[in-house]
């Protein structure tokens, strides 16, 4: 599926990432839940799959909203932080904000359109649940 | 499609569930938010078409969330409060407490299960959406 | 019981009014929650009974806070600011402010020592309730 | 005591819980909070000892919440995330998500039905208590 650019996700967009999300996590045998903010860090979309439990529906929106926060994948973030005492005991606390995998960026021809988080595994499952979402943009 | 007694909403139910509200809202030509909690008043699932605004989206995340609080359809409190001067002008400021129409309870079998918030249009549209996505379950 | 004075609620105490406002709630067939703030607004005891919604649940802690946080009961508080426009459509707005009925101040010995707020049934329904439980102190 | 399937916490249970927490506090000489959660993480029940401290009171709701919310004991946490540098520097940072002892999920029947937390004595007490509540079940 093509994105025009300028016009941000769709809403179908959406649906097709949740949809392909779930699906991973049940190929994988886990509960998750699935976020989606768009390009002003608001929640486009979201699901709670049967089992998933309460904070981690907490957490995907928080991974989301942090990914589509800085741009970047939330599992980057420690690695650029670990050997920055002020930021590793700092940035930290900034509301929202997740320094563990489970939230990309939804980035189309080079625009930053939204942000997906995903939370329920382990952080390399969540990751693969992300990234089943974004495949449906190639 | 039928729900077992005490099972609660399925991941499967709140994904038909946003899918209808969303096919009526088309059909009316609207453009809401789709928000279902659970029977613990938790985010379940929700949906952003597109051009739907902003604060319609945290509306219907109310909506859902007031209609689960009381069992009741949000439509119903205005009629239940407005001879009765301390809920009118008191309970309106609870928060999240949303007091016209667009949330509906989720009650299946006798049992709450959990609620559906619609909102961008009138509140008879929206209640519209809300309606239409509970059909699934006759 | 006979509360000593300058000694505050005991946890016996809040035991013993959360027992009598249950009680006087099936008695009249309604489902209730309710708390009890001690002489600091915090939370001493709380219940929630079978079938009791969420939001009256919330309601019922913010009923409690707002007869300790004036030493008034919240029924008292409509009769009060009904005239007087600013407080009618300012004070309301005061973040836990509860202005029906269905919370009590906990006095004894002249002194306010807590507050108990009973909510899901009728505003004259959480009253009663609420009244049976500072029978107690009698 | 035995649960019925699907039928979740009853406002019996959780009083009974409540008791036996507190009975084993007098029992350690500790004063403590005690609360417990439905399975939507929203409070069902609370006492607090007399002489318990205020931030404790907090931090049991805390636990309850935390327990329930992965449907797991909050002592097992640390072990968990201590070699894991991103989740020790960033869960931990997740609202109101508590990583010490005290909190124990309620498990009936293979169902998580809520949590309990109990904060006030060493983390070791604040289990014994929290285990003790759970004996109802057995």
């Amino acid at each position: 599926m093509a994105l025009e650019k300028g016009k941000g996700l769709s809403q179908e967009d959406v649906m097709e990432m949740l949809h392909h999300a779930v699906k991973k996590a049940k190929e994988l045998n886990i509960h998750v839940s699935v976020a989606i903010v768009d390009d002003g860090g608001n929640l486009a979309g979201f699901i709670k799959m049967d089992k998933a439990k309460l904070i981690p529906s907490q957490i995907a929106q928080n991974k989301a909203y942090t990914a589509l926060g800085f741009g970047l994948p939330t599992a980057d973030w420690y690695e650029k932080i670990k050997d920055n005492p002020p930021l590793l005991h700092g940035i930290v606390h900034t509301e929202r904000m997740t320094i563990f995998g489970g939230g990309l960026p939804i980035i189309i021809n080079d625009e930053l359109v939204g942000g997906i988080g995903v939370s329920g595994g382990t952080s390399d499952q969540d990751i693969e649940c992300a990234e089943a979402a974004l495949l449906i943009f190639q």
